[in-house]
């Protein structure tokens, strides 16, 4: 048996999440570290699918609503050793060279505050993430005035230089 | 809905094709200034799809060609959030640590000199790779006069130390 | 012609498993030495699927038997550019950066002492893997006392400071 | 000739400076970049010593006083090839990864909120910092009472688990 | 006021030292865990010096004797925030990665079995390591046959292929 | 007995050249990996100061000329564990995170095409680089048009992208 099933992420308001595969139960105490490291008011939820064993999501955080939405969606996905972030004040260039640094991370697969569609794979032994639809499909390609206006855009808040 | 298509990659002679996930439009500047900071005469496009409001495809480079090329593969693929990068006078093991340590990157699913075969999931929402067959399947595994052809090629080139 | 296969990886008694996408024959050298530098008696074998020219599997490794395991499975896996390392007397965390950062390396897909399930996309062309399924999957979210035992045995194999 | 010489560093109230070394007159701006990534509301000021050509003082930054003290400041350390950071509304540690990676920085002598005295080395050709003294010198070795305190302490802060 | 004087630092039969600078009492916390992730079986201690407040040698580790023996040459070289590391059952090799993305580390001085002299230049206001001394000066520059035997010991002891 | 000298270090045109610190006679060949690594025509020559046993100067390249150079200069610095690299057809920049990333790597002390001073602390037991000075001290800050004229440099040469 092996099924295609979809699980959808929300992403709440003024939030991003990010997706992605780890190993060893540690991993949710290494993800808090590597969050509250980074950024002085970052507030975030994590959920890791613990994946052998009593097999629970396991939740760390430092803000309830956060913490709970990703617990429960970790669950929704249900995927060993997954693991989704909920973040706010904060976004995911700000976190995710370190969280990609977090030594039991394997990979990352969305960074994101669009809706995700998560592509899991599930036989009758369990089930595995195997891709992320993140946002919506390109609808051209950029011309002159796109690139001058994308370049304005970037140096207009201060993250490149002109 | 969901569906997986393919969308097939042919790398020009002397190139080689990256592809990978990222985040954010600032993705394809991030891009550019790692690999011009790589290799003095590096030569190459870049592909970014962005994946909400306008969703153009975003593209920088140093060679108009390849720029030209991975923008229109990158609308091929159209994955919200993935690029693909074309180089020359380098090669990925130049390159590579450069770009998965480009903050908005989550992974790389292909550095090859090989046909890609991009495997993609789409649904109603939008698209997303989920994998990539990267040159042809295995033939058999290596007997004892083809490891020392292996370690003296690699030698003889100058990769490794004698 | 698109079609899913199921290879499936039992994983040693003691034993770890990690599987990634990297390129370049060179690349079972480096996961060698990056290996051999994580842990003073670390022992590992590790296969590599070459996937142009002679299309060999390519191995390499500290201990016989778990060279060959390696070889076996990579050959059953098939997918090009793809590596298997099987590690004993060390665990993912204590290589998982290093493999990461070795410079022909693109991606980790998993990590783990679980029964892996490696979900490959099959085509006319060739092979590649589109995910993973790592262990069983979720059974519930973790309460406080799961928290509690959790921290608590952290705690106590000296892993994180009480 | 070889004098020592030291140049005192006042650090503003709820700033931080960070003092390293690097090359090539890019460091300004790459570093410039690499803290606009890291925290969203972070003011900082760098100055870099150009040591070659015009040999001026090189600087940016979002907060014109920050800039203009870190100038200031890299005039009169004036080490060819070192550059000083002032920042505020984030932490060495929210940064640190980040500095150590631009490509162009060699090492980092110091981070903190102390004041700073930088020993430096002085020719007739030129000037090199040798090493910082970084607040004040050890008065003690912590006791039980004051091993507790300190855990309480980064844990009452969130920034470890209890 | 500025002097220079020296610390002599004599490593334990069978241990490594290390000796970097970082900030913040974190530091001592986030070493252990770095060091503790590194290798299974690792034994060591930790100091490091707290430059503000108490201005205590902050200390940590697993192993009681080398933790004292770290505390105490810690505060022997009483340098604000600098840090040292006393290691058995792993060579720095093993660790030294780990050690250097931590991210309150700013830099690491040496990592040796040789004995150490620290070079520390001491004012009114405090003291500050400028550099180590590690083992003896050099004798002369290897030829032909010393190069080989080189060569040679690297790959008997399994640390480079052939 | 604590005396302080300097080593000069012309670096021969079209060349540059890298200081730093490290620790086991493997470091020589990981060097060489390291920057075979980095840029497809680089030349190089390496040389690395043991300092135990033998205490010979290890060197290693694939440019005789430099490979010779290195050794001379790494025997005329003779500080412990210390290596100097002398590079043609690449840039410090194109190499730095390769070489801060070989496990082996404490520190960097500088990486230039200026000439160089090494500042070294020699006492009855050996000698330790205490820092560099590299090219020639501040001369003045920035006014608007050198801002102007760096940036317009950097965008012409290709590195920022305009």
């Amino acid at each position: 048996m092996l099924e295609f099933k979809i699980v959808k992420i929300e992403v709440p308001e003024d939030c991003n999440v990010i997706l992605g595969m780890a190993h060893f139960i540690k991993t949710v105490e290494d993800l808090y570290e590597a969050l509250i490291n980074a950024v002085p008011n970052i507030k975030f939820g994590i959920g890791f699918c613990e994946s052998s064993g009593p097999c629970l999501v396991r939740h760390e955080g430092n803000d309830e609503e956060l913490r709970l939405l990703a617990a429960r969606k970790a669950y929704e996905v249900a995927c060993g050793h997954s693991f989704i972030i909920f973040l706010k004040n904060a976004y995911p260039i700000n976190v995710l060279d370190k969280i990609k640094n977090v030594p039991e991370v394997c990979t990352v697969y969305a960074a994101t505050a669009n809706p995700l569609e998560v592509i899991i794979a599930e036989t009758e032994y369990g089930r595995g993430i195997v891709g992320v639809i993140d946002g919506l499909k390109s609808k051209g390609i950029e011309a002159e005035e796109d690139i001058k206006a994308r370049k304005d855009f970037l140096r207009k808040i201060g993250y490149k230089l002109g």
